[in-house]
């Protein structure tokens, strides 16, 4: 009884939130503003990564970062720090993920209007943030070598809805029972169409096609 | 009014849960068995280190382990082969957590009467599980060396309600940025009677101090 109570409430937030995300979707891009939504368990090196990458582009294009976050403010302030690009810290009241609606009015807050990309840095959850449509324009998620090459198994939707699967800290390869072949076939298993790309933000390996592929996008 | 909605339907769940969460509690102790709740982010070595830690255990005690997952039998599988204790995985159907009802239900067809500890290896999520009482004795946490020392910053809920925060992969620790004081410092911040014990499943350091601690509570 309890549960499919909250089963209802979901669908109904879910519908609703599929339109604000067509809306959204539909209102950067006459803006001409691309926005990628950055998704990973905690600790995958989202925000390293996500510096790196904005270091490469950023001569190229005009970014901003959003980050979400149920407390603190350090990864809004580690991109900063790192890239000097304008970032943006969202606290979502303890939830598990952003919804579009969430999302919209903080990039109303934010301003993108002066923007090419803005880069949506979700919540570090595998469940909650694949369920909820951000009105990005691609999904991208990180998986790291330590979390071990099964995680697409345990976590079909996340690696379902994404674009493009980042596989981080392949520096690390040795230390960790992670068969890349396995972890690949297990995603493209899932997700046939996925870009995937190996990555080491520590040795810079992997990150020019990283960000070749978002250029193609553009 | 949406999100309104949203955190009504949560607040009438965490209340009858609650009630069904000290209900199981007290029925699991008449019965004389010991449950312990086992949360961490996804990949951080969960069934790993629990399967050593029930090696060390299992002569002593009688074992049982359920898993919890959204899709695949890997975990129940994995601790069943490499302890040969009685497993069950538990499909929660897409949730991001598990609660004293699912945990109930779970329990009734697991059948612990038979056993002196039920280890209940609850989701990879870092968010929810923390918000729903199972209604186990103890909450224990593992936080693993790769994820870094700041999570405790940034999930305080999971740090806060936890008994026990184990930091595995400590034989990674030269190949990351991990400051174990301060992990400590930022766990202790938050929670002081939390015991937290360093380990590494692969070199066995720490396991014996982790069976000490699980003895010390029966």
């Amino acid at each position: 009884m309890k549960k499919v109570k909250i089963i209802e409430v979901h669908e109904n937030v879910f519908n609703s939130n599929n339109v604000a995300a067509e809306e959204l979707r539909h209102e950067l891009k006459d803006k001409g503003v691309y926005m990628l939504n950055v998704m990973s368990s905690p600790g995958s090196g989202k925000t390293t990564a996500l510096s790196k990458l904005i270091n490469i582009l950023k001569d190229e294009y005009r970014i901003g970062v959003m980050d979400v976050d149920i407390e603190t403010s350090l990864d809004a302030q580690k991109v900063a720090d790192l890239t000097g690009v304008r970032a943006l810290q969202i606290h979502n009241g303890g939830l598990c993920h952003i919804d579009a609606e969430m999302t919209s009015k903080a990039i109303e807050e934010f301003g993108v209007d002066d923007l090419d990309i803005v880069f949506l840095e979700n919540i570090g959850n595998l469940v909650c943030p694949a369920e909820f449509d951000t009105g990005a324009h691609r999904n991208m998620m990180i998986l790291s070598v330590p979390e071990g090459d099964d995680k697409p198994l345990k976590y079909p939707l996340m690696f379902s809805v994404c674009d493009l699967v980042i596989i981080s800290k392949i520096d690390t390869m040795e230390f960790f029972d992670f068969d890349m072949d396995k972890a690949k076939s297990n995603i493209l298993r899932l997700n046939p169409k996925a870009s995937i790309i190996p990555v080491s933000a520590k040795t810079g390996e992997g990150m020019e096609e990283l960000a070749k592929w978002i250029r193609a996008q553009l």
